[in-house]
């Protein structure tokens, strides 16, 4: 049997874009003789629909979507992902099912068993778990279809207290085939492989994964769908970052591959371009625009929109305040030099005298503090939007995770921006992609990366005045973000008390401003937003 | 019997406050002779705790409290929730536990069955199902402990396939107790009775009912813990939004009483003074600040403020630029006069000048537009934020739910503010709730009630130019939002295709403005925030 794995970046709820890809993929596959052609997990839809689940009008035309689809597979059969209604008088009031279409008809309907609710997996919020079991039987071939967790329960302590595959074996399935959308993070795509082996070899069967590609916000999906032996063997391996389509035969003879290999920073690095091209094709716009301030992060930042966007649709805008010094203006404008992007230089010291002059009869004889620093963060971040607002631009954030984590950023003012490029980098990987982006040649000068990271809100002033170095305060922030470690097992790995409960407490009593940041492309395994909910008023470490 | 409801109010992760608090009204239901007394749902850890669960050093803090608190448990029994760890080897990490205390030990442990997953729940993000049912058999009386949703599989079309009640029922219970964390909105009060009445009947035996109360950052606990009998009659009802204690002998008499009953408006007046009462003191603040505009918004959410936190403790300030009008000075002058609070004027023309200058060599030329108007709104957001950073305050968000769903509103502008207070009620809404105010005297000028609403960015500007009128508006809000009805079942309800095909668009088109937003005291079945999560990236009505 001829396989076709179609590994498609979806929009969600784009019916007629996703039903489109789908319809060509299929027609594709049949022109090559494919006799299945397999597309991802809730492909329909798009991953994750989220709440537009609880619309019945979503349904409908998901299932409608479906239908269409099938009335072209004639000489061909497809596997697509699409919710369905659960009308058994009990239970959710959905599945999330794998139809498996041939004739121009659905033969079997195959629902998602385990449903991930964890992290950023809200999956039992709607479907109904399966609990009845059924091969498919094409050309043959007994097939045992599956749908991403299903395959996942090899921990351990196990999460389920079932795994799909057990049930199944007493049809003497002959190959697996998964439809998935798992998301990235920079250690998925090893741990992945790892997860898809163990199934290969506890069953001894051969796997055929295909996953989603695309981002959906924050998001990434990385691909790198495949196909694998029953020895756990990778005989087929698709594109990471991109979509792609590869026709398997079973019956034919594959030499064994190793995994696509990636650098973390690599990774990070195209998983980030992704995210900021689709984030803007999806919503239908083309400019983006940044605060450039000569610091390393909004360098970055600024390299990785020009990778995505183009640099004919970028812009970056220096506003300098009477604390930026001199070397900062220069490093900004030599990296929008090198990357040929639009520039201007906004001055806001006037601005900034005249919300002085405002308020000077309820502030005066106070001391300066956090208030004006905050002002002038402020005031470049209504700059910033006046321009999304008159010329259609999307600002981008340019904040990164440590700063995140410890609530170093003025809400309303560089905390601003349609999406976080960086949130979910720390600072010391904002670091290695710097290093990463000059591999070749000096795009960032080399003075961002070397001079000591400055917000430049007042005379002298350095991060490390308040703050630990960042290696230590990455690691901190590391144990207790990723690792969900407590205050006394991270002094127990040998870091001080009074530092680790000063971090701690920073980022617990920082809940309330990162509630109010733009979403965070996540290349992690726990990102700020979606995947980590913690409530605001709190008294915990803090 | 003599069992002791203890209604409290919860701070989460506070485990030093929960446990004292804890630990008084033990001494307190001892000394007036209880035989047991009975705490809520995750009454240790407050509810939700959300993520903290996730940590070890949050879980081992939960057990520590418990511990302690059974020292406290001689001479009477107790009830308190708390997370547990699951050490079976197989499911989640974690139990929704129920603590069954007695002579200084736990007696029995009672796990959740039914783990919410809906709305503003994640409870199967965290919690293994319980699958083991145990009678409690305490002073001769055979428990049936049961935890808030397990007494909810009661629908028509049943979300779960098992009632714990039924499991229990062969040990013959002779009553029912239920701990619960069961959170506001105003149809609320009415449905949960409704629900333990249907238990009561369908297993003949009355019910003893302990719910929590107060908020946690949006979510608002009303109380109204209750015992009824076995005939589904109430027979006792403790406080809405107030801690409350109530003893109660299971072999009394008891008459029957009648539910207390609100308005619906009084009802969300009354949740909102607690949300932002409870908001201040459990993140330690004294005093909130707000833009006062003269239109009604900002004005209920002054006196709602002004309840809340005590007149010394809010600050209004009016910032009136060339396009507010005179009498809008003047409403919010007389209110803040009404009130007896502080106000100051600030007026905004010149920084909007100075702003004008600034973008002057790129906006030169082009038509006075949106950017314009949000200048207005950012700069107000900036002063107001200014005097929170110099003195401490919390600014209060203004914004109501038609305007949050329609995207009416300036991000980094009238958008900012700790806390959202009337996020979720709908603008007319909003006028119910002023007439409330004004039911004996005049607080809120009756002009600022009766005026058009207008957000006054641009000379003569009025919602109605672009907005259909709100009763209008906020019915096909109310269907899409609440009743997630799509665009053809509302457009049969008898409103026109293209008013409803344009307000649904809008509400979709924002979803990026609402991810933004700060947390919003939750007063409907549904509102944004933790409750909805639709992506941002999407193309789905729009």
């Amino acid at each position: 049997m001829k396989i076709a794995l179609a590994q498609l970046n979806y929009h969600i709820g784009n019916f007629d874009a996703n039903e489109a890809k789908i319809i060509d993929c299929i027609a594709k596959a049949k022109a090559e003789n494919a006799d299945l052609v397999v597309f991802s997990e809730l492909s329909i839809s798009g991953y994750p629909p989220r709440d537009f689940l609880e619309f019945d009008d979503f349904i409908n035309k998901c299932e409608q979507s479906v239908m269409q689809i099938a009335q072209y597979c004639n000489g061909i059969a497809a596997i697509v992902g699409a919710p369905r209604s659960n009308n058994s008088g009990k239970g959710k009031r959905l599945y999330n099912t794998a139809w498996f279409i041939a004739d121009g008809e659905i033969k079997n309907l195959i629902n998602k068993t385990l449903l991930p609710t964890y992290d950023i997996f809200d999956e039992y919020r709607y479907f109904e778990p399966n609990n009845q079991f059924e091969i498919i039987e094409y050309k043959g071939k007994r097939i045992a279809l599956t749908i991403c967790e299903d395959l996942w329960n090899v921990d351990d302590v196990p999460m389920y207290s079932i795994n799909p595959m057990d049930e199944l074996l007493p049809y003497e399935p002959e190959l697996i085939i998964n439809i998935a959308a798992s998301p990235f993070h920079y250690k998925q795509a090893k741990i992945r492989q790892e997860v898809l082996r163990k199934n290969a070899l506890k069953y001894n069967l051969p796997i055929y994964y295909v996953n989603h590609i695309g981002a959906q916000t924050e998001l990434l999906f990385d691909g790198g769908s495949l196909a694998m032996n029953n020895k756990g063997e990778l005989i087929e391996e698709l594109k990471y970052f991109e979509e792609d389509f590869r026709i398997i035969d079973t019956e034919g003879e594959h030499s064994v591959i190793q995994q696509q290999s990636s650098t973390k920073i690599q990774l990070i690095n195209d998983a980030l371009i992704m995210g900021v091209r689709n984030y803007f094709e999806k919503l239908g716009f083309k400019k983006a625009i940044l605060g450039l301030s000569g610091g390393i992060d909004s360098a970055v930042t600024l390299v990785l929109a020009v990778e995505a966007l183009g640099k004919e649709n970028v812009e970056a805008i220096l506003l300098p305040s009477q604390y930026s010094s001199d070397h900062s203006i220069k490093d900004a404008e030599d990296l929008a030099n090198n990357l040929g992007i639009k520039a201007h230089i906004i001055p806001i010291k006037s601005t900034y005298q005249s919300f002085e002059k405002t308020l000077e009869p309820y502030f005066s004889g106070l001391p300066f503090n956090i208030a004006e620093e905050n002002l002038q963060a402020r005031i470049r971040g209504v700059i910033l939007m006046g321009f999304c607002n008159k010329f259609g631009h999307i600002l981008l954030n340019t904040s990164n995770k440590s700063e995140a984590a410890v609530g170093y950023g003025t809400l309303y003012g560089d905390m601003n921006g349609g999406l976080s490029v960086l949130g979910d980098v720390y600072k010391t990987e904002v670091f290695e992609l710097a290093n990463y982006i000059n591999r070749q040649e000096e795009i960032i000068p080399i003075n961002s990366i070397i001079k000591p990271p400055s917000a430049e809100l007042r005379p002298d002033q350095k991060d490390s005045d308040s703050l630990p170095d960042y290696d230590i305060l990455d690691t901190i922030l590391f144990e207790y973000i990723e690792n969900r470690k407590g205050p006394n097992e991270i002094v127990e790995m040998g870091y001080e008390k009074a530092i680790v409960d000063r971090i701690l407490k920073m980022v617990n009593t920082n809940e309330h401003k990162r509630y109010q940041t733009p979403p965070i492309l996540r290349i992690s395994s726990k990102a700020f937003g979606m995947g980590r909910r913690i409530p605001i008023v709190a008294k915990y470490l803090t």
